[in-house]
């Protein structure tokens, strides 16, 4: 480990906020450490969607200060066989669940089990883990708490399950593995998976897209309204209409396959 | 009074965020208390649903430290005669309409009306007491202002207008109360108030769920998709369904009537 | 400038929070000024909304201290030809786009490109402002930095594309700019607007709507379940029922025409 606590303290959950349960950790968190600055990365990662808010969590989380603890809370085994643990990487601690949701964020760590956390009795409540183990461990690791004592060190990460892309000569497949706000949809092909050639084709759900023949560079660099491929900010390619939807335009929303391929000559 | 004022004050609103009056509030307790630490409990309560409202203060209040003020905004009747106040608890200070809204999580509480606020005119703008009246009072209050001196003390707070539980020999009757993110229905049924008895039978809206014989103590130990019930974290009777919504499977939602009794041997 | 910086950085987007790009932005602003202190106004314009963002952000900005920095990032053309500027008013700092978002808050202002943000290349990431560029302008001045030197002084903002109101004897016409969360209808008739006459008479969408004679002052003072009218917390001519929704009670939204005349006698 080589950061010193910086006493912020994100949130990453699919608790929504109508019901109290985020503000429940939030008292927790201020409680045990007077000094916490807690941030909201999302609390709105559709319910039990542990893929998603994986990728959030992933688009976030880099960019906060070295000794940030990043708390994520998509659980939809708690209370049964899946380990409660932090993540520790060269820059932050993950807190949370071992069900993938960190994996993303944290692809290499040393990883220790949340069973000592002081002030915690070993019979935490069974419904929230969010306010019960995991926000006391993240309180306790932001002010300064040394990580070795919470638990013993154990193997690494289950890895988050996504689908997996592919490629070949002059082409890549994938999916799409996340629908966003604007109705982009980000596929699982990265930016290295893409042929390195001026005249593309693009498919979703095996249609050929006829607005697509390269990547651009831009949103604005597209026709409006009309569907155009590109490298998103996390550096998956994402299909995108310049100011419109193109989940609602085209029809294909998560799951959809995507290829792209040099185009026929 | 037996606590210190600690600068933690938490919003409960039903404003949604797209308007800009929760940032409206946040901008008159940063100007008013320059150390103010603001943090959202939610402002996601349906429009005008004091009971919701309440249900997510009193979930969230009792984890802040002590010394912190909550700050709840569900006010229908703004404006109207409905009395703005302060209610004091051993551990903290609740501001906001005298409508049932502190009720849950300010049970015992000296109340005082908000008429002599520093700073705030007599006569505030009709429409927006969050922002004109309890942003000041509570900026105040945060800041380690003396609470007698905001107004009279007047009687206990309107309490909350909740549909009541009752119990009889091997049974306790109640209605769902709130249907929460994740689709599970929390019940008015409290903890102490369920059977003592190892096989029960809960009815939803009549219609009995055969897969529930007893209470789960943890979600996991149900089966996945059938309903299952268990005491929740704020110790109400929840009916549940794992890794599903028990609002979407069994088509009841808030008000539908909840009996759990004794198994009939 | 007359000024000095405060430390509080506000944001108002319309990315919604469950991908993660807020959080991003947070993290860059926590990442390069370690005494940011931000606020979230709202991530929930509705996605490319430029009026509406421009509405939330002047419902806020004005209630907060002198030296507040106010993100706001709705930003359809993002990469096209806008502007990306820092608005200086005798208060605040502004910044994002030049397309109107930040006009209604910074009517008047001194007006400079971003160019030379520190710690910036000057190629950024062609999708992501929020993050890469404006996200470290607002940290630079929050924490004091020199608004002269991110660069060039331009002309002013470009204004916001509203729709005008106008007024003659005895009368205002203006529309509907924005439909709030309680189903308030906000029009563009400011208060001066309004015919200064004990009897009016109030036309949505060419309809005269009977149970309104008058402006109340408080939501209280109109009948349960009817239209009623009145100038809101900003200003502006509002159409409301009382506990209900003027929206889904008129059938009225974003766009209709809106009159309000002396009644004829």
């Amino acid at each position: 480990m080589t950061f010193s606590a910086n006493a912020v303290v994100t949130l990453t959950t699919d608790f929504g906020t109508a019901d109290g349960y985020v503000g429940a950790m939030k008292g927790v968190l201020h409680s045990r450490f007077a000094g916490a600055r807690v941030v909201d990365l999302t609390h709105e990662v559709p319910a039990h969607d542990v893929v998603s808010g994986a990728f959030a969590l992933a688009t976030a989380a880099p960019f906060f200060p070295d000794g940030t603890v990043h708390v994520a809370v998509v659980d939809p085994g708690v209370g049964g066989t899946r380990r409660a643990v932090v993540a520790t990487t060269p820059n932050f601690h993950f807190v949370g669940p071992d069900n993938g949701i960190l994996s993303l964020a944290a692809p290499v760590a040393v990883v220790r089990l949340l069973q000592n956390v002081p002030g915690v009795p070993r019979a935490v409540s069974p419904t929230f883990h969010g306010r019960d183990l995991f926000a006391p461990a993240a309180a306790y690791l932001a002010s300064g708490g040394d990580p070795t004592t919470v638990g013993p060190e154990t193997q690494g990460l289950l890895p988050l399950s996504l689908p997996a892309a592919d490629r070949g000569e002059g082409f890549a497949r994938g999916t799409i593995v996340h629908v966003d706000r604007f109705g982009n949809l980000v596929t699982s092909i990265r930016r290295a998976d893409v042929p390195a050639d001026p005249d593309l084709q693009v498919l979703v759900g095996g249609v050929a897209l006829p607005t697509i023949r390269r990547l651009v560079q831009y949103y604005a660099e597209a026709e409006p309204d009309a569907a155009c491929a590109l490298i998103g900010s996390t550096g998956f390619l994402e299909i995108a209409v310049r100011e419109g939807s193109a989940h609602g335009r085209l029809g294909m929303g998560r799951g959809a396959e995507v290829v792209v391929r040099r185009r026929s000559r």
